[in-house]
């Protein structure tokens, strides 16, 4: 070791430090993987290989399978609904939301999610709080079908409050190339599926928590049968499987998964330039979340659908909207025609502000 | 729309809100996305497709090349050495302490990276401190020759506070399942190479910024040529180029990629079963930076060792030792042999404490 010259400005501490009296709860750290392992390991499908001590996890493709795989890959996080999901003190369903934004991003141009890594950066390392957050993703991601492959969990006492914490996740799926969905397949016509959603998903919470700020999330506010807490609290839908299936059975062009923006911010992301479309909003029926927020914000009606997915959280694209429809309802899947793509250049949602209040 | 029972516990808010007065600042967002741009343009490789709508990248792994071939995918962040690039107002090089955390993970099993995707949590969006983290990433990624394919950057106003932030980065990587390295290609007689570190790289910080909590950063403190925070702030050197050429030109059995817990901690994990290994510490020489540290803190010798690489960030377990490190040269990478696997059962760090002060 190479001794640079004493010196005297260099404080020095009272008593030698370690990296354990810095503050690294290395037993905590031990707890965690030994909490999270059973977890990860239901998730694990047919590709799974473990890993060479840790440093990366091994999945295999076979390559026999894929003449010309495409690789997708999608990263994202939960925004703030992880501060209802602390206002609220229940951890284990913010990780299927973190696998939902992710798998359904991955399905988008028709890639089958393969494997998810999750980050969770907390400020203070509480296994069980960790295990719970964990539990959750391994939840999501055997909806899904893919494995949780591996992740990192990041203590920062100096950037987070002891019980705050946020979460990644991040996903690879595949697809064949000439089977990949999107713009190209789209054409005047082609009818508008929605998919419902199970209420805010993980978008849209910025407002959500400026709404119900001075509100009590244990009242049900109107709601019935649950408290306005577990309605924004309840995990988003997963659809990657119904689509996938869909793309399998039926003539899908292309996918929209519903999130920031709602659908007048996304459906336009999947249309070739020259098209547009028609939503037709009466159709929709939204979960009483949203009247609630809407009532207690005065949150304009424009506003709530530029916001909010307000009732589907997945848009189909298809050549027949019918059979798809039934496709879908025969899987249980709520699902209506919703629209039509014409050559109208720009998305319109049709009925707005009729038939209410 | 179901509309619940209007309900008088309801408080509601005087003005109508909307997802711009709830905070959320859209104009931010785009002129994030119109920054980084041209930061995630220029890490482009052959495979990246784009994406459909940004809902998820599209990377092209050619199927006729790959005969059976192997995922590699790591998630990994950079500790609190945020915090030191927060104390010093810079942050456009903590993003390539993230990519060769990550990238450096992939290469441990023989994969070449492919991509990576990076997640950015921020208390408040400044969209030029957004593009001086994401220059960073894209630095990264060039030099380890892989694409920065997508990634999210989040707002959370209640989470961290408003000049904070967290990083995160997720990569794929690719090896044919026979080329994997690991532990099962280690023998008894095998060189242990290690490959010069630039200082801390992205681990022990906890440690590093406990001890220097009182000091100076912009003081040099014997280090001459650089500042104390200059030295913790050093970029971690990216090693899977060199790497990955060592493995095509000359026998490679593993790798160890040195993180958190040292070589004491890492080297461990490549090792098969009953085998061991003997690291000669004299053979090193730590960057100055360390013994600085270790005298502010009084920091024991082998806590020095078991918390940060003291000088090597990468080691490669060869058949030849020489040849290795001839090769690493020849490519103006340090490297020398510093130890030999054997059948111990265990690592051992030889000459400690020996020869100093």
């Amino acid at each position: 070791m190479t001794t640079p010259p004493p010196d005297p400005r260099t404080a020095g501490s009272p008593e030698p430090l370690t990296y354990a009296a810095a503050g690294v709860d290395l037993a905590a750290a031990e707890a965690v993987v030994a909490r999270i392992r059973p977890h990860v390991e239901r998730t694990a499908t047919e590709g799974v290989l473990g890993s060479v001590g840790g440093f990366g996890g091994l999945f295999a493709l076979p390559g026999r399978r894929w003449r010309n795989p495409v690789l997708v890959s999608a990263a994202d996080g939960v925004g703030t609904k992880i501060e209802i999901a602390r206002r609220m003190g229940r951890h284990d369903t913010i990780g299927v939301d973190l696998v939902a934004m992710v798998v359904d991003d991955l399905v988008v141009p028709g890639a089958k999610p393969l494997f998810l890594l999750d980050y969770i950066a907390v400020g203070r390392l509480d296994p069980a709080a960790v295990e719970q957050i964990v539990a959750g993703v391994a939840d999501g991601c055997e909806r899904a079908g893919c494995a949780l492959l591996g992740g990192e969990t990041a203590e920062h006492p100096g950037v987070l409050a002891a019980d705050s914490y946020d979460v990644a996740g991040f996903g690879v799926g595949v697809v064949e190339r000439d089977a990949l969905l999107g713009p190209q397949r789209v054409s005047p016509g082609d009818a508008v599926v929605a998919m419902a959603s199970t209420g805010l998903h993980a978008n849209g919470y910025s407002l959500a928590r400026r709404i119900t700020e001075g509100m009590d999330l244990d009242d049900d506010h109107g709601l019935r049968l649950q408290s306005l807490g577990e309605a924004l609290l309840r995990p988003t839908r997963i659809y990657c499987v119904d689509c996938l299936d869909l793309v399998a059975n039926t003539e899908v062009h292309a996918l929209c998964h519903v999130t920031g923006g709602g659908i007048a911010g996304n459906l336009p992301r999947v249309l070739p330039a020259g098209l547009g479309a028609v939503v037709d909003t009466t159709t929709f029926t939204p979960p009483m979340v949203f009247e609630v927020l809407r009532r207690a914000g005065r949150v304009p009606d424009d506003e709530m659908w530029r916001t909010f997915n307000m009732g589907a959280g997945m848009l189909a694209i298809v050549a027949d909207g019918r059979e798809a429809v039934e496709h879908l309802r025969g899987r249980d899947v709520d699902a209506w025609v919703c629209g039509g793509v014409d050559t109208s250049g720009r998305v319109r949602l049709a009925g707005l502000g009729q038939g209410r209040r």
